[in-house]
């Protein structure tokens, strides 16, 4: 079984500020880091939710990826990541299974991780990272 | 801390038979269990991945919520579910937070769990759905 985890659910947000304020308030739960990844153009908070954790994902600036969601969707869930031992494997798979990747090779991501991010026309229409968790 | 874990993240899919054949060749993940859910005009299917489960929601008939949902938008992320220890506790909390409720009381959803639903209006666009899971 490739993925082994739901590593996280990201969901975009306009004001992180007013939506870590609200998830505090209405579970009780403060984010473990926060961190602006530069080359998403993201800054995003994660908020540990047992073995998994919620990312909140807002944009540094209109024109990014998860700007240019919010201006066409709103503010809502965003992807899902499956946490891989060895995404490298894990993306050999998708491209055998005729998968379309938004990244053929691994890259850099948040928390240092190496991930790779699947295209929605690959499953039902939903935005999927790997997410490699060296244990 | 309320939710100790991500229950699941439901997935809105038209085709069920299919949706489950592509996610067996791209990730080599079987269903623990597929059940159809008549209060909720659905049947659905849970997959593994470590200790949570993603659900892939298919509905009986359009004129249902994930039918709606899907003439709507489309294929993709529907909900997230938190698994939590007590839902009347965590329902009083989200009450007191001003949260809108599609739920106020808990009734009984797939795998004979209380759940109950909280309107995308509390939480960044976000519906979320509390499973109360007793260990």
């Amino acid at each position: 079984m490739l993925p082994y985890n739901i590593d996280h659910v990201a969901i975009a947000v306009t004001d992180l500020e007013a939506s870590l304020e609200s998830f505090r308030r209405q579970y009780g739960v403060e984010p473990l880091r926060r961190e602006v990844v530069e080359e998403q153009g993201v800054e995003e908070a994660m908020i540990a939710v047992g073995g998994s954790q919620v990312q909140l994902l807002a944009p540094l600036v209109p024109d990014s990826p998860v700007g240019r969601f919010l201006a066409r969707e709103g503010e809502g869930l965003h992807h899902i990541a499956f946490a891989v031992a060895d995404i490298d494997a894990a993306l050999e798979r998708l491209k055998d299974s005729g998968a379309k990747l938004v990244d053929e090779e691994p890259r850099t991501g948040g928390g240092g991780h190496r991930i790779a991010f699947v295209h929605p026309s690959a499953f039902a229409g939903t935005l999927v990272e790997l997410v490699e968790v060296v244990e």
